[in-house]
């Protein structure tokens, strides 16, 4: 194995196709420990990774908190209610001051866009954007990727609907980052005001309609609306954004036969996905969960550098001792 | 050893004496684990359990995490504060969502009666009822059967009295229900208003008035009386129901000679109960917080159905490890 | 190594200068611990510490939290929202309920002076006080003097102007204290209605103005100003405070010239300090906190007296296992 070129992980924008690929394939090696009785590896004993959450999220905090631990790591989760932040001390003195402590990686999740990366130019330590702003997510894009192979093999030469809030949506831009790097057709589905302007320049298809969208892809993938958007100007109410955008088994007729169903959760059930198609066989959303654990398993693995725990399969193949 | 029967404990309802009993002995076995300089064994390495608690409590969330870590096992914490519930998330997509993510066990507390059992029948992993609404909180009547063991040597042919807030009390039915099955003869006493219609039928005794229920009683359960209903219609005041159903040391006198005095906190001293009471030589509440871990082990043991850790009794007594 | 002699680290009162330098050395040999690729020694496996935090504080509780799980202690962390606390019990029935469940050590922030003494007094673990109200923080104050060492060799003969709010500061009283007890002279700077009657009684020299105080010093320690007192009555104005007491580059004429600039964090730069003071070559603000780490690893070490783990220096040497 040659070792991963990045100290970092801030976007997909960062990534090739080789990139993503090693990440991958380390995943698959990572998914089978936690499908195992005893659910951990000695890789990262020693090693501590820091989830520092500016902005509420039990997802992807727990995700990266199982990941960390089930690599042996020391995971230390710091949320900014009651932190330093609501003391006003700045971003960078925060993350200066928990790289003194000498973490091996730090996972920022903020809601300024580019804040990951100020980070990284400042610390000694890696750091993963676990979400900022309307910018990236990349580890779910990377985990959504996971989900799209896994279930064709490939993630080259397929056409994929994102429908939803794609203005406010760091998902939609990581996924159509990745997506276009292997040559995929993304396209981006949403009301007038919930569609970035330019949004063709990211390289993508742009619909209003969800029918037209919808023709002929692999891949379904929703996005949330965020409740107190649906009380806001940009959505003249919920019946009228659910009528219009909301994806029910019905709209299957229009996708691919092979087509699948993704969600980067929480839902919200009956608004932007109807229940049945949530939780029909078409569904892969369960999936994507059980990926982006194995996911950040193998970010964190691949960051760390430990030479000495192998290859991502070596390493997924060693029990803890005792 | 016979393994456990059962794959979730979700209501003492579901279980029988042998069943209780096999999780005392096995918790007699871990106590002394807490008690020794080296306060771990190697048991459930590897593990994941999952503290999903969904309403506040200190006390029950330390009580599993310590648990959880003295086995060795991962523990992961969720609460709704910050959590994918208050974005609107349904409980069942939020416990599918935690399932995805392969952990072994999930502790769930509720304020929802029936909300674990519901969660049971919709996960892979094993679901432990850590307290739902008024219905009941298994652990919490496990830990208390653990301290009257102890006081007494049996569960079989006790008398004893649970005053307060019956009404409202998940601890109040889940004891009733356990120290009935050993034929041990349980009152409630309550003011009428927080007394429940139909209390007889979980086949208690009833009464009105402290010093009848008191007579000759091996043990005083005094429950909680929550602050937000001491303004509430249900109490006239806190002195009236202080002065009517306080407990306090001269009431010993109407108990058996060997009584115990027993609390599931956190104690509201001088309301439910006088802190001379509380700190004095038949109090038995600090004990219960000591079984509460080890009933917590001897439970998340029994459940991980780790066959190569043995019996409860050799896995409590292999040291961790280095 | 002699053992430690104290069961809890309560106060810079209770020490004497051989206790001071016992763990100041414990903490040279803890500090290259978290410098390695594995940041963990086996030193305290099975040992239970518990962060019981009254008070909000991520940078203290991460601190403690990270020099637990680096000598692989398991570590609980219970903070008051959300607690049994907010649901009225008493300081003392929390840390009893707390202490039945056995851990090693509980390290205790509160608001009110005192409350870890009055702990320490009423359970069987060991103590530490993370921080009582106006009264003493002596963690912080030994990492504020490991810096102080690591930079003149030494604790004695020196000259430490501590410059802010002294009146409400907990870290002021308590670096006082420890200065004192090696002979250096501690100067305390504030404008008068942040400065505590009576302050000469602690052993240091009083200053209204700064430049006075900072003439000659090796030390310049900045405490932060509350923002909430910012407000108030004690002090005319953010612009006023800054103008007359903040502290830029420019006041190191005023001090020795191998002056350091010290600060416990979280910083309001501009406010009590000039940014390129913070960030300057004399700043050795990160050092203090990189100290945290070892000195609290010290602390917890000594008070485990753990004498399977040896010395200080030979735990620090050793590899976990696996």
């Amino acid at each position: 194995m040659s070792s991963f070129r990045h100290d970092h992980l801030l976007s997909i924008a960062q990534l090739n196709v080789e990139d993503v690929l090693q990440i991958l394939d380390a995943a698959k090696a990572f998914i089978e420990v936690s499908r195992r009785p005893v659910r951990k590896v000695p890789a990262l004993r020693g090693k501590t990774v820091v989830n520092l959450f500016f902005e509420a999220s039990t997802r992807t905090r727990t995700s990266f908190e199982l990941a960390g631990k089930r690599l042996s790591a020391d995971v230390v989760n710091i949320s900014s209610s009651g932190s330093s932040v609501s003391k006003g001390e700045s971003l960078l003195d925060t993350c200066k001051t928990v790289n003194a402590m000498r973490p091996d990686i730090v996972v920022i999740r903020h809601s300024a866009s580019g804040a990951p990366e100020l980070v990284a130019r400042n610390v000694g330590c890696s750091v993963i954007n676990g979400g900022d702003g309307s910018h990236e997510h990349p580890t779910q894009a990377l985990l959504d990727a996971f989900a799209i192979r896994n279930s064709f093999g490939t993630l080259a030469g397929l056409k994929v609907a994102i429908v939803g809030d794609i203005m406010h949506s760091r998902v939609a831009r990581s996924n159509a980052k990745l997506l276009n790097l292997f040559g995929s057709e993304v396209r981006f589905c949403a009301p007038r005001t919930l569609m970035p302007a330019g949004a063709e320049t990211l390289g993508v298809k742009v619909f209003h309609e969800l029918e037209p969208a919808l023709e002929g892809v692999d891949v379904i993938m929703l996005l949330r609306i965020q409740r107190e958007r649906l009380e806001g100007p940009l959505i003249p109410s919920l019946r009228e954004y659910s009528r219009k955008f909301g994806v029910s088994q019905r709209h299957l007729q229009y996708a691919s036969p092979r087509a699948i169903v993704m969600h980067p959760g929480p839902m919200n059930r009956g608004v932007e996905i109807h229940p049945a198609l949530a939780d029909g066989e078409r569904s892969v959303i369960l999936d994507q969960v059980e990926a982006g654990v194995a996911v950040r398993m193998a970010v964190l693995y691949l960051l760390a550098k430990e030479p000495n725990a192998g290859t991502p399969a070596q390493a997924a193949s060693i029990p803890p001792p005792g």
